[in-house]
């Protein structure tokens, strides 16, 4: 008979799929001879399975479960329901791929009116024993019966008012006994029935009540945005309880081995003494920071620095833990790789190579390239930060700078940022339900909360900036205000800057300048560059982008948009001019002043890139993109052009399209309006004469878009060779260049092996294909997409990660076919996607030569790459 | 070395790619034993030579065609510029494929000063002489050299007119010298030189015009307009000139070896007495029916017979021949395959398969699929014919019937077209600059020229009806006014009704009957369906059409748009009104209503089609789709709907979209609006569930449109499958559907072994499959594609004919990867290809199981089938 349920001594590190994360680490530790409380694991098959059989459990899996409590009770010498020595239980979840919060827990489990009368002489303490019965009460309403907290809270907040207390841990015994028949008087409202006394029902109650938090909104939310989609539900964890609040000998802790923001080799939290580990996660109390403990309790603070070194070795990574101290005695509750910052994962991945605790494959592995993104937001400008006011200072939960308008909800800050606004959520504290706020926001500001609180984690995972614990400032959330020390007072929509490695929040907006790689970063990049096998190239259209890139490290640009340029102010009017133009006088006329911006503008990019690729896409969007849109504009232009406003109109109705993006753009532009490529060729050849005569060994690579057939590559590099040839007659100087195309059309794939035949290069337009291979318009698909990912249709958003099935399929079929026709073809991609970690993997999959990306996605391209270097081999 | 000229001898009809068909036949016939003039062709290499070698006749080329002048001279004993027995030649124009009048010739060749004289002396005849030599000035200074030829014709219509005479014939020798004379000053005038009187330098530049012909724009346009592109270059046949106006014992003629018109097995043509071919072909002079010759030269027309029949039992295939009577002796000039109608092809491939004369393979093959067409067009109602007045009668030059508007020009003609007017082109005489205004027209009517004239052979090549040389009428075509016998005058943009199988021409409108398959066409059929293994299903959204269907031999419907039902008034009301609600309550009246019509409608389109497959096909195109377009027609559905003006515009504007062919429509639907599809699929089962009632056994095929990936697919399935098990529960009545998709996007055909597990069949949308496959929008890409075809991008309408090589490859993946993973999955294609000749040649290869057409496509369709099928056996 299959197996459901796993003593921890009978599991081990390598069964996450089957145990969760959190259960394979238990069975670890225990096997480690770490002091964890004596448990089991219930898998996630039977998760499955309860999924599968309407939500029930089977009879079966019961009777499994209840022979792994009498093992649990011999291990504890404790029993369910005891009358000397009762058992409780705490039942927590736990998915192969940790979701921090998203998923319910149940403690204290086995509190009935006996035993918490037992618990209360054992222990001597009355208060604890109630606060105990009343906390499962409230969990147990909550969680596994969805009975609204609130009626519970109006009860505690009476009981301290009546008692002239602050906080419930100055409560009595009695009080909490009181507390604690309220409490059951408001299940039995809702229920109508009393609070379950059989421990047994409680568990069975419990166990099913976390299978179900897999599919809560959050869960499902959380999964989309991490893209989880290789993993179904989640285990159970039932354990034995022990207790952080059984008085100042006991507490409760969190803690990384290594500091997660800054990667010091240093432990890094908080405790709290006489808490449960809730205290701590909801910041309702402000923690002690890890290192005070060595002072208050130096044994278990040695004990504990053992276990964590021993476990960091053990995981050769950064581990972060939970502990409890039960009447000094230490257990270890859960460990698991800590999640860390950018600067933190690059700090730590180079100090343990250097260490010797791992290889250098190992360290690249260790940083989550996605991450990089942190490290390359801009910082503030040093001497405008200088001038700037500090209105508050709370903890630097997570790095980074951030300016932006004050929102005090989730729901106004998504608002506002998808109209394109800069925002910085204010929030008294966070909680699961703001995680698209954070989402949405540059930076989030709260005023409770540790560095470990909801905000501070979420915000770390999403490489936002995050100041928490501002406790000097009061935020009224309804009124929307927040007032600072010296009774300033803002309102929504003012501007604030946060810095998050500081903790310190500034009046109004301060400049940002561009980041650096330097330090640990730039030794980090260098073992990158030693693996990775794949080129990283740049998008970039003008020499200021250019420049930053090289920074960066770009290798060559792959793609440059010639068009980007046409649309400052002069050339908009040179090109508009073109456009409307309907004899050949005043068509050449504008097209030589194009000629002229052009070949400044390719001589520029020239200069910088030196002797590294460039490739120069020729025109590409369809004309009626460059007219202008509004009746006021027209009417300008119609005055700046000295024509009527009806010649224009008419031009701009010739030119409108049903379905521009499959119509008369990219090579087609060049075919039919060839004087536009002889041009764009010129400016390109002429701009790479005049460098090559500063010694710059330029080789322009001259892109043409949009093809589906070799006969269109033919006509414009005919155009384009002509052209060159002329003007190095002229010239009287030879230079060479390449010419190429994009493969964005579906039928280019699939006749890669001729057009490869006329090609020196092939770049994959992947959001092209991706838009043709579907059939999905990218800027009409968001609409329907949506109920795509909620029905379960796609789990992905094709735009952003390439799709591998679908237009990967022919990517590979392309690439296959090219190659065969000239092996040495050289092959890239400059769709968006060439910036995309899992796309990335693809591409060196397919063995292209190159990815190109835009500047800030370097960096995380070139990491992704020596990734997929690493685990190709790891697979061969 | 190569050889670039075979005498006439050296030859045979098997070498058409070499020689030219004119010349391949010429050989043929020599070899024959028929009396062919001697002489020699030049090959179609030499044309291409000729271009390559920058328009010049290679030394060696020259020489060679010296050495063959010899070889005619010797067999004939007349020699170039000859003193007693002068030798005169034609050159003439011949492709591989034949472009009937749109290539040149140049006769009369050796005419000088000195023969002019040698030949009046010879024949005693000075007119014949004479006519002979400026016949030829007035040629070469067209052909050759461009001069125009008004001047010329200014001289001759000045000279009849001082001779008063209205014929050339009745002019005297001397008149003719006094021509000849003012000619060669014509020639002087332009050439600066005398004319040539060499020649052989006569032949060369002869020689040099032709091959330039080849690419003169009507040459050109002809082979776009015919799909000619599997050849280069034209051949020039060099041959012995005979005459037919040496005087009364001479003529000349073109004769076809059986009616081209009907079929019938007797000769059919006209000849004139003392005339040149090309005094035919102009229409200047009428001539006589070829029966007449039989009376006036009972010999020459029993020869004549007697090769005729020879001819068409050598070709097995009926003739079209030219021949000349030179003083009472027959010369055979050409013979080719005979242009003839559908009616005509199909008789004679009827009688010649009973005649035993070709096997039934051969009769299919011998009938040109796209002419079916002309059988296929409506006839004139037989009732109202008695009715209507004749107005004039003319030559049944081409049968058929036409009603439209009068326009008396080609460019005009082609404008009227374009607005969708039905258009009568009305003309004194046709000439080549009129194909396209000919192409555009339901009908053309001619006062000049017989059944042979340019008009009538055009018209019968294309299928047009045509009524020529209605010599009672007057036309003046400045004027734009048509007068007849009764003095009735009719202008620009009047109504006449044409019957091209009669000659007669109707006033005004006669309403038009649904054409029918019977007689000789039927029996045809009955070949076509005996041989041919491809299933031929109809597209048709109503059971008027399905009926028709029927009758054309329509074995199934391969596509019911269920969307276009919903045009009707009352339907679009009810389908706006469920785009517009914005509750529950509104928007289940508005499906509950369309869910009466849909039931109706598949119900009455089941009981035509009886136990006939019925392939529906769901909800396909975008909402907006439905939704009105101008301002009043909101303001209308507004007040109808009894909401606000701004309530509709909103809708409008949340549905509008960038590029709605790749937006929301098709399964994307059915996915966002589930309970439309439920609502389909409910209709589609009751309807059938009906119909069983009555013993009809169908079984519904339910297609979803634009699936892209197999989840798609599965969840509208799931959802017709839920919605048909309802109702056949409810209805307690079992019957069997099956549930397939549309292969259309390309994503689709690369993962069709996916997809085709979850499909009970697969249909080829080529339309999209196209767009998406090429990136060209329908709507937009006429625009460039015209540049594409100018500049030989393209050389076909993908819209019209698949592309195999691209989305022809796509199709052939999906093929292969749907029937590895369903071995019998049924595939048919549904795109408008699906009437296509070629293309449907092509899904015969591709192993398809039907093909899906408009009803007046299905025999076409059957036709292209079985000949697919024949010459995939000749293949094998």
């Amino acid at each position: 008979m299959k197996k459901y349920v796993y003593a921890f001594n009978e599991g081990n590190k390598d069964m996450r799929a089957l145990l969760g994360g959190k259960g394979a680490n238990l069975a670890e530790m225990t096997n480690l001879g770490l002091p964890v409380p004596k448990g089991f694991t219930i898998t996630t098959e039977a998760c499955s399975n309860y999924y599968k059989e309407n939500k029930t459990l089977s009879k079966s899996l019961i009777s499994e479960i209840e022979e792994k409590i009498k093992e649990v009770e011999t291990k504890t010498n404790k029993k369910l329901n005891d009358d000397q020595n009762p058992l409780l239980l705490s039942v927590r979840s736990g998915a192969k791929v940790s979701m921090p919060g998203m998923m319910d827990s149940i403690l204290n489990l086995g509190m009935n009116d006996k035993v918490v009368e037992v618990i209360s002489k054992l222990t001597n303490n009355k208060f604890f024993a109630y606060d105990s019965y009343r906390r499962l009460i409230m969990m147990y309403s909550d969680v596994v019966k969805g009975y609204p907290i609130s009626d519970f809270e109006e009860v505690l907040t009476r009981v301290k008012k009546e008692a002239n207390v602050s906080s419930e841990t100055k409560l009595s015994g009695d009080d909490m006994e009181k507390i604690t028949y309220e409490f059951k008087n408001i299940y039995k409202k809702y229920a109508n029935r009393e609070f379950p006394q059989d421990p047994k029902e409680q568990l069975q109650e419990a166990i099913c009540a976390v299978f179900e938090s897999w599919n809560n909104d959050r869960a499902i939310a959380y999964r989309k945005m991490n893209h989880i989609t290789d993993c179904f539900g989640t285990a159970v964890n039932v354990q034995e309880m022990v207790y952080g609040n059984m008085g100042d000998t006991s507490g409760t802790g969190v803690a990384f081995s290594r500091n997660p923001v800054t990667g010091e080799d240093k432990l890094y939290g908080e405790y709290l003494i006489n808490a449960q580990g809730e205290d701590i996660v909801s910041g309702s109390r402000t923690p002690s920071d890890i290192s005070k403990l060595k002072k208050e309790m130096p044994s278990i603070y040695d004990e504990f620095l053992m276990c964590a070194k021993k476990l960091e070795k053990h995981y050769a990574n950064m581990q972060d833990m939970e502990f409890t101290i039960e009447n000094k005695k230490l257990y270890i509750l859960q460990t698991r790789n800590g999640k860390r910052t950018a600067k933190s994962a690059i700090k730590i991945a180079v100090d343990m190579y250097k260490e010797k605790l791992i290889t250098k494959e190992e360290a690249i592995l260790m940083v989550d390239a996605n991450t990089l993104d942190q490290l390359l937001h801009k910082t503030f400008d040093e001497e405008k930060l200088k001038e700037a006011k500090i209105i508050a200072e709370g903890l630097a939960a997570s790095p980074g700078a951030a300016v932006g308008k004050i929102y005090f909800n989730a729901k106004e800050a998504i608002i506002a940022h998808k109209n394109g606004e800069d925002v910085i959520l204010v929030r008294n504290e966070t909680s699961a339900e703001d995680i698209e706020g954070i989402n949405s926001a540059n930076g989030i500001l709260t005023v409770h909360g540790g560095k470990t609180s909801h905000a501070a984690v979420v915000a770390r995972g999403m490489g936002k900036c995050c100041v928490s614990g501002a406790s000097d400032v009061i935020v009224n959330e309804n009124n929307k205000t927040i007032t600072f020390k010296n009774n300033l007072t803002l309102h929504e929509k003012d501007y604030i800057s946060l810095d998050g490695s500081t903790g310190l929040v500034y009046l109004d907006k301060i400049d940002l300048v561009e980041p650096s790689i330097t330090g640990d970063f730039k030794t980090f990049m260098s073992y990158v560059e030693e693996i990775k096998n794949l080129g990283v190239y740049v998008n970039a259209d003008n020499a200021k982008d250019a420049k930053q890139a090289l920074a960066f490290g770009a290798e060559g640009i792959g793609l440059c948009r010639s068009e980007h340029m046409f649309f400052e102010d002069k050339r908009i009017l040179a090109i508009r001019q073109m456009i409307i133009a309907d004899n050949d006088l005043d068509r050449n006329k504008a097209i030589a002043k194009l000629l002229g911006y052009q070949k400044q503008d390719y001589e520029e990019i020239f200069r910088v890139m030196q002797d590294k690729p460039v490739t120069i896409r020729l025109l590409d969007p369809p004309l009626h993109e460059f007219l202008p849109k509004t009746k006021e504009d027209v009417k300008k232009l119609a005055d700046t052009l000295n024509v009527t406003v009806a010649k224009i109109e008419k031009r701009i109705e010739e030119l409108r399209e049903f379905n521009p993006m499959m119509g008369h753009r990219g090579c087609r532009l060049s075919i039919t309006y060839k004087e536009i490529a002889i041009m764009q060729a010129r400016a390109i050849i002429e701009a790479a004469i005049n460098v090559s005569n500063d010694k710059i060994q330029i080789e322009p690579e001259i892109m043409i878009p949009l093809v589906g057939d070799i006969k269109e590559l033919e006509y414009v590099k005919k155009v384009v060779d002509d052209t060159a040839k002329l003007i190095m007659k002229k010239k009287n100087k030879q230079i060479s260049y390449k010419v190429g195309t994009m493969i964005e059309v579906p039928r280019a794939a699939v006749l890669s092996n001729e057009i490869a035949t006329k090609a020196d290069f092939f770049s994959y337009g992947t959001n092209d294909l991706t838009q043709l291979t579907f059939g999905f318009s990218r800027d009409d698909s968001e609409k329907f997409l949506n109920d795509y990912y909620k029905k379960n249709i796609l789990s992905f958003n094709p735009f952003e990660t390439i799709d591998q099935k679908g237009v990967g399929k022919l990517m590979q079929i392309s690439v296959h076919l090219a190659k065969k026709a000239k092996p040495n073809i050289k092959l890239g991609i400059c769709g968006e996607h060439g910036g995309e970690v899992k796309s990335i993997e693809f591409c060196q999959k397919l063995g292209l030569n190159y990815v190109s990306c835009s500047t800030y996605r370097i960096p995380i391209a070139k990491l992704a790459a020596a990734q997929a270097t690493i685990r190709k081999k790891e697979n061969n």
